[in-house]
């Protein structure tokens, strides 16, 4: 897509910038979930290590694309041209791969009190999200191969994990409600919908990418900064309510 | 061996995203096996420090492959041809060589009661293991010089350690299942299961290597995926497994 693409001073310092931003906001998020560990009852600090090591997957992986970005982009006089090297995309799958998983695991960790409802609440929600990030990347390949057809189906059959994990968020934790205390319980309501928000970004993106929509240079910057405020909310903003539950828990029970 | 080959765009990406991905999780299980030290007894404690070394020693190395990866070829056009830089798959064997050891320390130090055992164990494993480790690494330099003769002998010198390590795990480390917890008991047994699983890779590659199976470029990529999930069970897996039984062991003593 971006192959044909030649960038302004502006629109490649623009990209630029946002992903050094990303970077450092996911590595400070990393070190403010490590650090709180000490914060929380023990039973809440698995959480927190596992929103902690995502915010860091998020930081190695914006580090890889905006090596990538500086690689695929040469400044030619007056404005940026591909380079001929890739702009590799699919860390972000890669990303989401692993960091969602995990921080699903540490939603449910620190909600469910039955150990039976978790396990089984965190079996489907990690089956589903790997399954949903999976066909995201073959998604991805496929746009490098320019076969519309196939990004069709495998949007479609991203979709279906998709609204099945959400379903999940919405109907299974409810239980898990009844036992939190009122500052907690309005915490999680928000928690969700960060997720259900953040999340969507991506099939709208590759929605309008499907129709041709921002099928340009300032259509690329603004789709990756897009990605990048979706990737910024659904880990170190996640991350931080789960601490932020932790936290509240945590002084109801000391 | 690869140095008669051009990759397709899929395959390069592939090869560079499955590096990527090994990256991110063996630096993702180092993080986890370090932060939960603090979740266990103290004398469980050094064997996850060792998990978390060995677990950043393959984030290390496959730093090394990832980039080693990306030079050894680059992009003409349509396909990836070598660029006449070589892929140093000779990171693999030095990552084992240090790895290795520390995780089979780190496993008979969570398991054994006894501190005669301890040290017998611990002496037998780690000489056989770097042993094997060593006879690979030569095996591997005799690919580049492309005689297969001495590279059959290295592959059977390589077995016997092998095996004498498998025999050592399967038989000395019995007496030690005795004084395990049920929990324990069954997590040691899937560690073994897990440790002969993810080392049988490298001796049947190398075998399927010297019957010329898989010499090509998709030979290639499915080899390197092979060698990576081997890797991330060999030690972000067994290094899971120390931290569970060593978890499973603190709650019945604790």
């Amino acid at each position: 897509m971006h192959s044909i693409i030649t960038l302004t001073k502006e629109q490649f310092t623009l990209g630029h910038d946002i992903f050094s931003l990303t970077i450092a906001l996911m590595g400070a998020a990393a070190l403010f979930f490590f650090f709180s560990r000490d914060r929380v009852l023990p039973r809440f600090r698995t959480a927190l290590l596992l929103a902690g090591i995502s915010a860091a997957l998020g930081c190695y992986h914006y580090i890889q694309i905006f090596h990538s970005w500086n690689e695929a982009f040469e400044f030619a006089g007056n404005s940026y041209i591909v380079s001929g090297h890739l702009f590799h995309e699919t860390y972000r799958s890669l990303n989401w791969l692993l960091a969602m998983p995990l921080l699903l695991v540490a939603f449910v960790l620190i909600l469910a009190r039955s150990k039976d409802l978790t396990i089984s609440l965190i079996r489907r929600l990690v089956n589903a999200s790997i399954v949903m990030i999976a066909f995201g990347y073959f998604g991805k390949m496929a746009i490098e191969s320019h076969a519309v057809m196939v990004q069709w189906v495998w949007w479609f059959l991203g979709m279906i994990p998709f609204v099945y994990i959400m379903m999940l968020l919405w109907r299974l934790l409810s239980p898990a409600f009844e036992n939190q205390s009122a500052c907690a319980h309005k915490l999680i309501k928000q928690a969700r919908n960060l997720i259900l928000i953040s999340w969507s970004f991506y099939p709208l993106a590759t929605l309008l990418g499907l129709l041709h929509v921002g099928a340009s240079a300032t259509g690329l910057v603004v789709f990756n900064i897009g990605y990048s405020l979706a990737d910024i909310a659904a880990i170190g903003g996640l991350g931080l309510y789960i601490t932020w539950i932790a936290m509240a828990n945590s002084e109801e029970n000391s």
